[in-house]
């Protein structure tokens, strides 16, 4: 019989917020696999999983550099995925980590391209959010009624980003590191500077919030970051 | 000691895809209350919670009538806030249900306001959103690398639709039976036939997935769909 592949959204970093699916599916698997972007860095998805993992799963941790270099990211995921069908072609099921959700910007996506090209069996678990996350944190709605939402990764978009600010109720803007300094030019320009806040390292033991310019101007934002922006102002003040 | 306010998201509608967080919580509340939009429906947010909460505590019923009069919402909600404020004032732990997550289209978002304003304390469970959910139902991304997400309620955005499909990568349209005539014209005049579908009572034994624009068009489309247009197509297809 063939194995099955599982994308496990684990939530975005605080331990309860996994689902019982997760756990289920966690406790069943013969591998579990985290990416990671540098080796140094330990894995904050597998620091939540690892303790519903079978004792006897294989643990493997799989290197996806971070790179503006797509076929370069291709080849490599394509070569991740080759091992990974390997290993379904003898039986296994294979879990491969994500933080937050799945199928919002997660390296498992890439992945999942390839082995449901060939044939193999998958299954996508959903987790929670970074912005569900923050706006249930700060008790403060994303969206009401009408209102719109925008979700854009800070990284390719900064030059759309005054126009998604006028445009939307609420901004959630993903990876605010890779540019702190324009994301921070485009809140003060648009007057802005009481509408937004900033929380990282949501839901661990290290989780900030700020309302501060300043770290965004300077570019020292955590890179485990998200951005909201209210364009009409917070709901609660 | 006074009491507590939580707002508890206990996912799309699958038992399985709630969270520890909301669990331990459910288990340890005085009163459970669960909106109703109609005396007749049940509720599958209390459906689900139900097997969590203690046999001593109190459940609920409260009545939101869905309405386009705001002012009397308002009044609705503020009259449910003190009643509510009441139990707290008597020292009782207060949970408030929500289908998917509190900060992103629920009632509860509307009754927190008034017992933050009363300075109650209270504390948000993010719940698994339904587009997430229904994502990872069909292994299909929703945002990769610098891809913008877009999430609109039909209810008020008809005339800007078509702009909002033009403009980002995917679009997620919520309540679309509001209006699924004018949904399925503007899918059909920008020729995205391919690229959407509609999910229906997602993660319940009733789950529909169709990339039909006939029951669209009919306006037959259940009230519990969300719709997810791709505008340049399925990755995995």
């Amino acid at each position: 019989m063939k194995g099955k592949f599982y994308g496990i959204g684990v939530g975005p970093g605080d331990p309860e917020l996994i689902t019982l699916k997760a756990i289920r599916i966690l406790g069943t698997v013969d591998v579990v696999i985290s990416p990671e972007s540098a080796p140094s860095k330990k894995s904050s998805a597998l620091e939540i999983a690892g303790r519903y993992v079978h004792g006897d799963a294989e643990l493997i941790s799989l290197s996806f550099p971070m790179t503006h270099d797509r076929e370069g990211r291709e080849r490599l995921c394509e070569a991740h995925a080759s091992r990974i069908h390997g290993m379904l072609e003898k039986g296994k099921k294979v879990a491969f980590l994500t933080l937050g959700d799945p199928m919002l910007y997660s390296t498992y996506s890439y992945v999942l391209k390839y082995l449901l090209t060939m044939g193999d069996a998958v299954e996508s678990v959903p987790g929670i959010t970074s912005f569900c996350a923050i706006a249930n944190k700060m008790n403060e709605p994303l969206a009401q009624a009408g209102e719109t939402v925008g979700i854009i990764p800070m990284s390719e978009n900064g030059t759309h980003l005054p126009h998604f600010m006028d445009e939307f109720d609420t901004l959630v803007v993903m990876k605010p590191s890779s540019n702190g300094p324009l994301l921070a030019q485009a809140i003060e320009d648009r007057g802005q500077q009481q509408n937004f806040f900033i929380v990282s390292q949501c839901g661990t033991g290290e989780e900030e919030v700020s309302r501060d310019l300043g770290t965004l101007r300077e570019g020292k934002v955590h890179y485990l970051s998200t951005v909201i922006i209210k364009r009409r102002g917070f709901a609660h003040e």
